[in-house]
């Protein structure tokens, strides 16, 4: 193998320059030439792809985003696309692909592999944490400490006036960052998709809970069963009727995806991007490189799309323990 | 002067603690009892009034919220109401009130002080800026900053991703958090509520940017004529029709309220706290201490809430040149 | 068993407050009294024990620092301090302790507990992460996150003025702040106890870098067996003899001690600290409640005190790797 | 006037990237030609002098450092480094230059503007806040918050152990940083270079504090008259002679010149930027372009240097008040 490229694609994370710099660091080291892609699928199809060198990536491994832009393409869902796509990569004689994304990234470089054989290996770059294979994704802790740095602001005023606050935080499938949140914020309740949300339970607990506390924090899942922190506020407004408090919501939003990546998401994305290029030198093909119980493992794309990861047990527990 | 009391209320703001700490430091070096009223006009009704000491505001300089939480009193607005406070004032031998909050708050001090005479001395706490006789209220550098974060945070996902993102920032008849924040985050669109909001020629700009320029972030105070960021982005999608483009929104909310506050706050949270009780002392009433052209100045309350006080005219002018 | 006490102890660390709220919820949730000792072995000795309530630990679980204050106790290494300290203890009937702290706190639980016989679990309470059976001590992310913003900040200069910096971050014994900060700062060499530093052979290496880099920034581990950072840095500079550059030194010291906590270390500390009352309800003693492979395990004092914890191998190839 | 040059000289100072953006984007605006001068003085003898548009400073509003770098130059202070500085920018056909940077710089830019008549602007770029004419200097803002924050984190340890901390800030030559410091941070002393510090007044008061009070902060200029805070630590310790305490120096270093900007310094920054344009346009010459009581002012270079900047009275007797 004399040349490989690297691009990133979906939602863009936070350590996603960090991975890109450790492929690219790591394919020089190794004595590769190094090409990147602009944009994803989409900038495969369009041939905006350039060589990149050490200088490439000088000063990014702290920065938010991703200097090879991302995009989602719908074009590259379709066999023509996939096509010009590949004759892209082959004129610049490309014999194997590092892929920085989530889920439909790697489903894209699933049937891209099994069309055109070119060894690709992934790396999980998603704020949401939800890919099989690895312990966490890049991006996930910042969002996560993002969130809560929110959360603590909102603790404030929250604590200043006896409001309720529900505070809705990314996950449209999976609730990780919203256990994480609820922990470290010390909220009083978490929905996530993952469990069924009683609401009416809820409001009682949150009744027995009002006589020793005046505010409350409660954290919602943007995915969560019983819809938006909007309309889950209206709904238990309704049920507590209580009219000596005031309820707030906040969407916290895209203010999640940015930032400067924690030491923890530059940490685990230089590992990952070493091991994606070192696992393409070796012979891996069709896999993502993640950090499982702290050491670099290789999975098929087909298990990091299709296998479930839950969400570890007892933190649902203690934030049911803590809240009291 | 034997006897003061001190009290935070309205919407809270970053720095109510340092003035608080200001206040009752300041009053026991004078040699002064200080008392402190909880919830604000509604905790004076309900007599919820206690003795503090130096180590009452031991290391809250930098806590954002307030201790002595803060609500908003519809009792008080009634001479029942006020009748009230009043007695429970007198109970503690009160002979003068540091009232620190906003508009509403210096509303409900110069009619009590009308009605009851208590010499009252006002601080500017409130995130908006909006108040006369002060070149900036305690809160306001603070959610300027909070919001500023966010907005940097939000530029890496719009840079990643071509996108053309609107901000709503806090201000709703005021603009002057979404004008410094439009300033220092490179906005290219700043609306507020003080200039007319002309989306035809937004519209028009944006086409033209749009050849230079792949992402933008326009910043919308809550207050602006053209509506809420939801609606102008709606709005603006229609008339811009350019469908290679995502448009997106988000709403800062509440986090612009809390937080720890900034140096500036911090200091300009003291000097109000201290310049109140020696105000007092020195036989001020019915006036705001603020701190303009870095002098403490003392404004009658009648000029805090009735003057205008208009954006810096250079700054709409920074963001028009700036955003090429 | 009835009656629990929890105290922290040795060097504090970001996320002691968020395990002990955790300790005294869970405790209080399980039905048993939990008491806080103050001051650590200092305070068992001089009695200053409190009964704790839900409300005791409201609103700190983003708290640095501890409230239950630390110490280090000469006189609880003599026996005669240690017989008051079970005096005091016994006085309130406590059954069982949950000792938060590091490898000298277990120490001291470990003999307390041989000579005592009441049931002792710690929680890994320390930055420097150089506790055996646990993946990551409660406080060490916190620090490192805290070190690599201020290693972030320092690029910043060193970029604008072409400048060799030398940054000295916590680590007496152990590299692991230094590694992390490192990788996470794009550090072109890292200097930790657990490796022969070779100054000659980082010279030879500068020298290469100098041709493709203008500034360089090098982490020095406090307890580094070539010595402090001053004086790596005047050994590199008389070696080197490049008058075109500048050599600066930082020494972080204890801004890495404080800080709110990272997410990870919140939830860590939760976690240990619900595991470590829990343990004590099913019969641990002698042990500390740690999070490795993302499970709680228990490990004997004896292995946490005695057993070498190696930093992660392909770390240092991580660094030389993407430092070209 | 067609062209101008920019450029950022002496010690770095958080925005000035924004102050050079609102340089090129006005240029640009006035239909000006800007080209950007590397590493102030030196690039400007070197020929190192580029071209800038709009999207030379596109994504650096919120950067810390200077892209431009910067550099110190010995060869400029002599008649022949200036004729070779006045030859480049000749040759460029540069009719105005705008400097951003402190003393030194002006001082430098003086002489040139004497010698060789290029009209000259500048903007007051550094954290130290020691220039005339303008109420705060670009990067003094972000220099005190980060500090600030700094000293939060101490007090989270010190509190924590009933510790003295000596906390060094920067401020060879004036106090500004020391006293906003310790007015923000609660400090219980403060020494600066512009008031005798009397050691003995201190430990007198220390130990009265010491019986209401565990821990304490003491900031410390690096140019206070009694020493560095190592020295000053020292002195204490041995005076105050209380075995009890634990005695701790932290040195807080270059931390203060990086990280992203604030949001007042990044407008403080884009006002002068702008106004140094229009400056020139209007014909200004050999003056500082600053912010006084909210509105653009120009200052003779000469003032600037020369003229003394008092710390504003009421802010020691701030620190002395507030910290019983």
């Amino acid at each position: 193998m004399k040349k490989i490229a690297v691009f990133t694609s979906g939602g863009d994370s936070p350590g996603m320059n960090a991975c890109l710099r450790a492929v690219v660091r790591t394919a020089i080291f190794r004595e590769l030439e190094v090409y990147g892609v602009y944009r994803g699928y989409e900038g495969m199809i369009d041939g905006d792809i350039k060589r990149m060198y050490t200088h490439s990536v000088s000063n990014i491994v702290q920065r938010g985003g991703t200097i090879l832009k991302s995009a989602r393409s719908k074009e590259f869902m379709t066999p023509a696309g996939r096509k010009k796509a590949y004759e892209n990569l082959a004129k610049h004689g490309i014999e194997g692909i590092v892929a920085i994304g989530g889920d439909g990234t790697f489903t894209g470089a699933k049937i891209f592999f099994e069309e055109y054989g070119i060894p690709t290996v992934g790396c999980p770059g998603t704020i949401d944490n939800d890919i099989y294979g690895t312990d966490y994704t890049i991006g996930f802790d910042t969002a996560v400490n993002t969130a809560l740095a929110a959360i603590d602001k909102i603790r404030d005023t929250a604590a200043s006036h006896d409001r309720i606050f529900f505070i809705e935080v990314m996950g449209r499938d999976a609730g990780f960052i919203g256990v994480e949140c609820g922990i470290g914020g010390g909220a009083e309740f978490v929905m996530v998709p993952e469990t069924k949300t009683d609401l009416d339970s809820v409001v009682k607990d949150l009744k027995n809970l009002r006589k020793t506390k005046t505010s409350s924090v409660i954290v919602v899942a943007e995915g969560d069963d019983a819809g938006s922190a909007d309309v889950i506020m209206e709904k238990v407004k309704t049920k507590l009727n209580d009219n000596t408090k005031e309820f707030k919501v906040t969407t916290l939003g895209h203010i999640q995806r940015g930032g400067n990546p924690t030491a923890r998401d530059r940490v685990l994305a230089s590992r990952c991007g070493m091991a994606a290029v070192d696992g393409l030198l070796a012979g891996k093909q069709n896999c993502m490189a993640g950090v499982t119980n702290q050491e670099v493992v290789y999975t098929p794309f087909q298990d990091c799309i299709g296998k479930e990861k839950p969400i570890i047990p007892d933190h649902l527990e203690l934030i049911k323990v803590l809240s009291i």
